[in-house]
């Protein structure tokens, strides 16, 4: 077999507008992986990619495509070709692309759509950002609870096409409130002139179209579940999640996790680094940078504080920055481990004092080591610095070593409490960024240090 | 409808020995809610608990159990029972279940189990953790090639019950070689006496055995697939990757990369925070913490080398903090912001280029409003600060906040490039730790710091 390089025969076959060769690599390759292969084309190249294979098969490239591109796409084709595309894709995808076209495309693509499309549409756009409504569609197969498995099965056959998972069928009344559920399994296993409501399963997991999007995903993982419904206050089915927007919610919430904890802000959405413009980094990153830099004004003040002591005996100055990089180290790792520990339910904010118990034994337990390491590093690297009359070496080094070891047991435990009083205040853990602790324990480093200083050297 | 709290419905039930209300409460609960309520009791209680229903419950029940209760009870169980357990338990569960048991244990339960049933742990026992071999189970559905799409249903129907999922069918050949895959969807939808080689899906998404277990997790992301096949060098099928287990594998290597970030080291397996021991934390924390400390040296050297400097000019001195943890802080955020791109594969290796060209934008416009701040801070905070004869204040604050500026682009520039480079050399960015960033833009800035002040101040 001779290896090929498929983005070389997409370009050959453009500028040849051989439109069959393209037609036989869309259709070859899993729309996914072609998707993967057009982020290197310009909108006007992907769409005459795309343009010529059956309008199920385009629609689904497209979902793969990346946001921007979408977007770009779609505001280049004509209204009735964008109105086909929208049609055949899944109608989680397609209101997501409509959200974030400009108003008057939006508006001349509504318009030229069917009414029933139209009405699910503004349904499903109707959810705030980040709710289980906001990822949810509405192509899920509902039954009534009267009629036999095999009728069942013959009516997902029927509808099969059209639905993003035929595996969960949900059971609703003449309210279309959920009233049960059924896997495939359940119906394919079940004798076929049993009736559902006699086998379905009745315990609900069900989500709130309301409900955070992150508890969902978190739901459909803790269940192994296909999809969940997603029904409103009065039980009623407005449709589903499914596994894989479970997956794609659990990576977004996890960028913006750790964005936060780095003291980024924003919300991070779908278009990658490179696409996003600098300015938008900027303003992500500045926001929490200002912040700190006026937090670190209080450090100033408390160094300015004790400027005289400082300038009797300079050598403190030298060791500054160890204690500052310590603490903000040692306080950030608790805080880490803390914040994820919240995240993941093995912690609840209830067990704070156990939380302060356990980070108080490793505290000092690392404060031993780096007590100790501080020493010999005073004793080593300002062997010939030069100290006041009256004072020795040996003295200093252990009031530094001392103040590190309070600094470590300090910073610790405020790493490890912060998160647990923002989580028992309801908050996301994750808003105590790392940056913010490093700043704060340098502020409470710096009394450590000075107030050790002064009472033991009497300086 | 009275409400009532579960946990004191099975603490009374155990209590009075009345096994039909522990019976009836496994039975209506789903197997993840009751081990979520089974966290609060002891091992022994929590087999008291399960036993009494039917052993495929109870297997069920017994796999959504912390990692940590599970051994407990295994360990505490006669051989008959815990060998009954695992026979019920799904396949990639109980080699995970057997792998954490003292070698005695795991022994005699080996020779209890059937032939078969010992084969197909070791197979799966055999492959290393973090591969797609560690991962998968061996209960798929696979199908010959040249059956009828309506026979294929048949035979599904009658493995149902021991399969993870029926969803996905493997085709393979006489050699159990992977030659296609058909969902149960095309299996429904196809004629019924049509043959499955003719309509069978011929696209290869696939892992191999080896594989790390995130990519498959990736690929099943990607691929929107309910489970993808893993198969060896010459094409054999092994098993299958739900898409459960992939939501598992991305929390814990999300967890793995943020505790790699914020420089702990340690795998992390799945037993809690609070079942972890301090020794525990304390190995995974202090390893890095005393790199750190070495690291800091250098710092500690570059200091001493200016200390002249820095006792004729004592105001200095009162900037570092400032100095280090800005460096530190935009630092992090131009890492964290790269190694998640080239995690997602929004940026690759070789866009090195393109990111330092960004970053380099980003970094003069927070330089440019971080530098009057601190020039603003200087002159607000030291202006009783003495300073030597021959010295104004304004000068001195340009200085401070021009080094500062410095700072911020050599320290955003480091971030950006240290995870590029070792993405470059092929290996996962995410050991850039944030704190090694940090202790290694103090280095640069303070050099930065005293190059600009006595070049500009001639101290």
């Amino acid at each position: 077999m001779i290896r090929y390089n498929p983005t070389k025969r997409i370009q050959t076959a453009l500028k040849n507008k051989d439109t069959k060769v393209l037609k036989s690599l869309c259709e070859t390759l899993h729309p996914a992986s072609m998707a993967g292969l057009l982020v290197d084309f310009e909108y006007d190249d992907v769409w005459n990619i795309i343009r010529g294979v059956s309008p199920q098969l385009r629609a689904d490239i497209f979902s793969h495509l990346e946001v921007s591109m979408q977007t770009d796409v779609a505001q280049h084709i004509s209204r009735r070709e964008l109105a086909t595309l929208v049609t055949y894709m899944s109608h989680d995808d397609r209101v997501d692309l409509i959200k974030r076209l400009p108003e008057d495309i939006a508006e001349k693509l509504m318009s030229a759509l069917a009414e029933k499309e139209r009405t699910d549409i503004r349904n499903l756009a109707s959810y705030p950002e980040g709710t289980a409504g906001s990822v949810m569609t509405s192509e899920y197969v509902s039954l009534p609870d009267n009629i036999t498995a095999q009728q069942a099965i013959d009516l997902i056959r029927q509808e099969a096409s059209d639905k993003e998972t035929i595996y969960n069928a949900y059971v609703v009344d003449g309210e279309h409130k959920l009233i049960g559920f059924a896997t495939l399994k359940d119906l394919i296993l079940a004798k076929p002139d049993k009736i559902i409501r006699d086998f379905m399963s009745k315990e609900m997991i069900y989500a709130y179209a309301l409900d955070d999007q992150e508890s969902v995903a978190r739901t459909i993982a803790k269940y192994d579940r296909i999809s969940i419904p997603v029904i409103n206050e009065d039980n009623t089915l407005l449709g589903i999640v499914t596994h894989d927007d479970a997956l794609d919610v659990i990576e977004e919430e996890y960028t913006e996790d750790i964005e936060k904890f780095m003291a980024i802000s924003g919300s991070h959405d779908s278009d990658g680094y490179l696409a996003t413009p600098v300015t938008t980094h900027f303003r992500n990153r500045i926001y929490w940078v200002v912040i700190l830099a006026f937090m670190g004004i209080m450090s100033g003040v408390v160094l300015h504080h004790f400027e005289e002591t400082l300038s009797t005996m300079m050598i403190l100055a030298l060791y500054l920055p160890m204690l500052m990089d310590t603490g903000g180290n040692t306080g950030s790792q608790a805080a880490t481990v803390v914040i994820r520990s919240l995240a993941l339910g093995d912690v609840k904010s209830k067990d704070i004092f156990l939380v302060v118990w356990k980070e108080l034994r490793i505290a000092l337990m690392i404060s031993g080591i780096l007590g100790l390491l501080a020493f010999g590093r005073v004793m080593f690297l300002s062997r010939n610095t030069v100290i006041p009359a009256g004072f020795d070496l040996v003295h200093i080094a252990w009031v530094i070593a001392l103040s590190l070891s309070f600094q470590v047991i300090s910073a610790t435990l405020i790493g490890a409490l912060l998160p647990m009083v923002v989580s028992k205040a309801k908050l996301d853990p994750a808003v105590v960024a790392s940056p913010a602790i490093t700043t704060l324990v340098d502020i409470t480093g710096l009394l450590i240090y000075f107030t050790t200083a002064t009472a033991l050297l009497a300086v």
